[in-house]
């Protein structure tokens, strides 16, 4: 063990920031032995000094004022634990330009700003790391930028948001709407109070822009590839995906196909029995193929205060040990050109799940089995139950019951020429449903 | 990318060699962008160079003197891929003092002689990198040595050997006698001529003692903790657990229980559905607990050329590139002295699965269940068949009938008790088999 030392501070002290502390302050042998410093926790900057938190604090660490930490040259690491973009992006710039090396679990920002952020650190001769900003407690970042260091990734199918995960989880085992499993999972804080850019697949999408970057050297936009969320799948999806043998998962999807990027946030069909279904609550998983390694598999808890400090400690011992400074410049990150160009949308190929809500009259069923079949989409299997009673009971307009098809496999242009024409087709209510069925 | 070049031999071109020089040569860019040094394999040295190989080599890199290593001074890194104990420490050894860093994938030689080999690295300023020696192309060395730092690990559960839970699974899926899947496994590759330290539970329970040492800072010797291979199974064993709702795979554990270690290798019955049982054919497949992290999971082809040599390659990498020589000294594989004790194997709790081969005669069962029940062991359940007709015909013999009782909670101590007094029990024949239940 070295008896050098060095100071940390930690900006930001919400859930996972606290842990952090908790980790440095309770586990400081440990840390010195696996890093070769002794790590110090100088100082702690929040925005409110007045509230309570869940851990005693050595006098003199906590303030307010983040130029304590700025102007603090004997602080050379800065956990950044700032929410949202803005000032978390001007926060990180000045702890860099301060010469600090900074560890960050931003997904949000590092995917908006990361560009700016990753070169302005190479400029300073400083370094980000940024394990904690994916899949929790999932070493994702360092399996996929160092240890698989051999390969091209090819596949990289995941589950990267814990709260969508959940509500699924909670969707399938207690029988229950959208609305209420989303209730139960703010009851239990696994749902924020707003909780649109988990379920929207902002969040996975986020995440799944940062580890492309890392697996492929190229930089895709959140608007330039498919994201679709869970806040629009009805209980009836789960169930008739569960009819066929499946069940439902938000997966996040980066892939080479032919030597081009194909990549998405859909919510997705998964066969039952298979891993990414086994996949329950809470949890995040990845499973990333190498093109030397062939397939691997990493699963386990993808947010929550210690999984979290988990990874965040993990980038300070590696930073303060002097890997980071190793790493950080040969990630694949600073490739430029992108050396994968995008495969257009047209060309994704898959099995895909059809649910159409149908007045309930003839030859509507034909109608949709000829705009597929025209449109080169070959049915797999179909399932039709007849109307409850109830529905029709004092209702003036048709019944309208649920069809659900599942395709043989398609190419996405041609669904998306045969959804032009069910546009039109009269007898179609909405919502329309179209997902993907996993491989 | 960097200009900066560095030379590598590898040392013994079996299997393993030839997927590393193949590496070498194809993606010399891709390593050396992501290792910041051009990597030259200068020197490839084999016992019988006229041999053919599935590889074409530069000319003048194959040769048989391993002189041409030790000696050429601008090779700076060794890929030691020769298999048993001796030669193989002598040639670590020599390449050491020859000033090479060494990457090896040899987890016999490390578990027999790893103190020695690792602390002469140590003196000499050299590293020994070694995440090709456990799991294959899983980075378990990596995660548990770097990524989950922050943690101390307090339950490790794995499948570590290919090659057994090949056997398991052929057993399974094709209703196969041990023999006979062994035999299969052989065909396909996946056991040598001969199985023995695959199907013994040796090479699991030399994995397992790598990622103690390196988990918890403590270097059982491979007598001291309880060591059972699959090649005493029976098919029987494999139906009947799975009549109880589990399957048997042979699962290495190293925990903490009370502050104190408690390890095997032993065929073990998993529940259906649950992860580990849903390891099939060759992968391995590592559950990790650590403090602060809680529950993670990795799994991955556990052996083979390619996901091997993606293994080696992570660590040629790691060690041109200078992490290596931080990680290294900072693994818990030095802590001096073993910051856990043994627990007493009396104390090791589980349920319990039992089959007793039983004559069919009177009071058998009441006696088997009063020595259970006089050692606190209370059975959840029993199966017992009748016993098939043609069994009974032309013998003189009684006819034997299997007994299984699956226990529930009881400690070892008790376990042995009752079995000292079960060998004295008339009415039993053997074999006798007494495997733990995972949690």
């Amino acid at each position: 063990m070295s008896d050098s030392a060095v100071n940390v501070a930690i900006v930001g002290m919400g859930t996972v920031g606290t842990g952090v502390a908790k980790v440095l302050l309770q586990h400081s042998d440990r840390l010195a032995r696996r890093s070769g410093q002794r790590m110090h926790l100088r100082r702690a900057v929040v925005r409110d000094a007045a509230r309570t938190r869940d851990i005693d604090l050595p006098a003199g660490v906590l303030t307010t004022n983040l130029q304590d930490v700025l102007q603090d040259r004997s602080i050379q690491v800065a956990v950044h634990l700032v929410g949202g973009v803005y000032p978390a992006r001007e926060i990180l710039l000045s702890l860099l330009e301060a010469g600090k090396d900074v560890v960050t679990a931003n997904k949000a920002l590092l995917c908006e700003c990361g560009d700016e952020l990753f070169s302005r650190a190479r400029e300073l001769g400083r370094t980000i790391a940024f394990e904690a900003s994916v899949a929790g407690g999932i070493p994702i970042i360092a399996t996929i930028g160092q240890s698989l260091a051999a390969n091209q990734i090819t596949s990289i199918s995941a589950i990267l948001n814990g709260t969508t995960n959940f509500i699924l989880t909670q969707m399938v085992r207690e029988n229950a709407a959208y609305a209420d499993a989303l209730r139960k999972a703010q009851e239990l804080g696994y749902a924020e109070a707003d909780p649109t850019l988990d379920v929207d697949g902002t969040d996975a999408a986020q995440k799944l822009v940062l580890l492309t970057q890392l697996a492929y050297g190229v930089k895709p936009k959140l608007g330039e590839f498919p994201r679709q969320g869970i806040d629009t799948l009805e209980l009836a999806d789960l169930r008739y995906a569960a009819e066929l043998g499946h069940t439902i998962k938000l997966l996040a999807v980066s892939r080479l196909v032919d030597g081009r990027l194909e990549l998405h946030v859909l919510p997705t069909l998964v066969r039952h029995h298979t891993p990414l279904a086994e996949v329950h609550g809470a949890f995040n998983a990845v499973s990333v193929v190498g093109d030397v390694v062939g397939h691997t598999w990493y699963s386990g808890p993808g947010a929550g205060q210690m999984p979290t400090a988990s990874a965040v400690v993990a980038d300070l011992i590696d930073t303060v040990s002097g890997r980071t400074r190793i790493t950080f410049p040969h990630l694949e990150i600073w490739r430029n050109p992108a050396p994968f160009a995008m495969r257009p949308r047209e060309e994704f190929s898959s099995r895909f799940y059809f649910r159409f809500n149908v007045e309930d009259r003839p030859h509507t069923l034909a109608d949709i089995a000829d705009i597929l079949g025209r449109n080169h989409i070959s049915i797999a299997s179909v399932i039709q139950h007849e109307a409850p009673e109830h529905e029709h009971a004092g209702s003036i307009s048709k019944p309208i019951v649920p069809l659900v098809i599942m395709t043989h496999r398609t190419r996405q242009g041609d669904v998306n020429a045969a959804e032009a024409e069910l546009d039109k087709l009269p007898g179609l209510r909405p919502p329309r449903v179209c997902l993907p069925v996993a491989d």
